[in-house]
């Protein structure tokens, strides 16, 4: 695996251009490093629902209605759990359930997460390897007013009802990357790195939580490009601007872009967002970001690798 | 639970007669000490065999077919699982997996196993709850001429073919019955204790192994009656007699009465082999001991309690 281009990605958000960069590039020519942080351990299985949404998102086998699990689903375990008197607050379908228990099976036997994911795409087909940030145990506590919540409890069980105070990535400082992903950074062809539109406080912020990614990123010699997940101030899906709200935090791109300051080079902006670009005090493209159609997430994957080679071209980063 | 009847059981042969005094008895009547030396987890879950294959069989959702897991049974989560490359020998119904993710989900809670399925009886309407026959971990470990084998690698995996030099079963000299099979043992209205037709290496020694539970047997004021799991030297089901033979042990319904020896007060032989009974060495009782119909096992189940009733009737124990 020697990337042409790295992503950073969170779930069903990030992996929409995940999607895109990975039909726009030959196979080992795109690398993703998906948050782990909201993995958890659920009926004695454990589950990494980020790294599995970009799993089905890239296989094709992803559930086009929810952003999570599989299409063609059936879901005979969850009604029996349910009469069982089981936890259903977490939906897992019955070929859905296959992944985990492959997954916590091999962990058991002392196998790293990474490599159980790379022999699972490799085994589908895929071009694109996702890798998780690292196989050490990092959990995303969401700090309420009623206390800490565990990351799938706020998320899922409560449907991100309950207020943010702040967020702690538990376990990212002592978490190490792997060598798959350190040997990603380090690809003698690399030419970008996309923060991809994943919510910056629950999907990317653990990745920049973990000391070694953050370095890297910040010793990246090409162009480091954030794609806006905000579209005029609103989110496409999912709870970003509530918890900016509640964060104190303004609803707009131009927040997202000093969020990672930085770190990151050039800015993705929305063209219903194109009046932000002067204001964002760093290089901008605008372009269509929402994406419906495959066409969409193609269009902007195709865009943000061409900003980055505008940026290469102008000498941003040698 | 203050049971009249205390039933020991291993999987299929011994749930059937589980059955026919279950249906026999009014609700709390019959307790099942059920071993658990078959237990073992798999894909982060942990399968209870005997315990579950009783479950079913009361609960009326067992697999009249194969003798483990359940009726009207899907298999999407398996199949999905095939195509991961993930261990596919033990063979898991989506709706079976509900029971062990449950079951899983709560020990790692820290609860008890007999907590956890008197619990799943009772939200199922049962009248007998399985008991465990121990909440301490108990492993049968098959011993070969190639080493020892995992109880569930020997009889599933390997389908018992390797031929059985001995047995052992890891932990049962440190494990304790729990408070409910105690207070089972001790219940003021306890008539009778029925070893069922399981086979007696496999699945009742474990029983026997475990040294509380041994000792509460054989302190029995009730008669101890065991059933042959053997007619004509041939068993019905399972590798008794392969055992039997690899053991050096004669393939006889004599040999099953001498094996528990002085801890049982009588023995039921089939009718095949109603010749055996004056050299047995103690009380027997002839009956049809092959249960095909429901209401073979409620005729055998009513003949060892009607034995039971002659043997305290004629003062075989006070």
């Amino acid at each position: 695996m020697n990337p042409r281009v790295l992503a950073l990605s969170g779930g069903v958000g990030g992996a929409k251009l995940v999607l895109g960069l990975d039909r726009i590039h030959a196979a080992g020519e795109l690398s993703v490093i998906v948050n782990t942080a909201d993995d958890f351990t659920h009926l004695g299985l454990r589950i990494c629902p980020d790294l599995d949404t970009t799993f089905y998102t890239l296989s094709g086998d992803a559930n086009p209605e929810v952003g999570w699990g599989r299409r063609d689903e059936s879901w005979a375990f969850m009604l029996a759990l349910e009469q069982l008197g089981g936890e259903t607050w977490f939906r897992l379908g019955d070929r859905d359930l296959a992944l985990h228990a492959y997954r916590t099976s091999r962990l058991a036997q002392g196998e790293r997460l990474t490599t159980i994911m790379i022999d699972v795409a490799a085994r589908r087909g895929l071009a694109t390897m996702p890798l998780p940030m690292t196989d050490d145990p990092v959990r995303t506590a969401v700090i309420t007013a009623s206390g800490p919540l565990a990351f799938q409890h706020y998320f899922v069980r409560e449907q991100c009802q309950p207020a943010v105070v702040s967020l702690r990535y538990d376990g990212a400082a002592a978490a190490r990357v792997s060598p798959e992903v350190a040997a990603a950074f380090a690809s003698p062809r690399l030419e970008a790195i996309v923060i991809c539109p994943s919510n910056p406080y629950l999907s990317i912020d653990p990745l920049l939580a973990v000391p070694d990614l953050r370095s890297l990123l910040a010793k990246a010699t090409v162009p480091v490009i954030a794609v806006t997940p905000l579209v005029g101030g609103r989110a496409i899906k999912g709870p970003t601007t509530k918890i900016m709200t509640e964060l104190g935090i303004p609803c707009s791109a131009r927040a997202i872009a000093a969020h990672y300051g930085e770190l990151i080079d050039g800015f993705v902006l929305d063209r219903e967002d194109e009046g932000l670009a002067p204001s964002l005090g760093m290089p901008s493209c605008v372009t269509n970001t929402v994406m419906r159609t495959l066409e969409d997430r193609i269009g902007l994957a195709r865009a943000v690798v061409e900003f980055a080679g505008r940026l290469r071209g102008s000498g941003q980063r040698p």
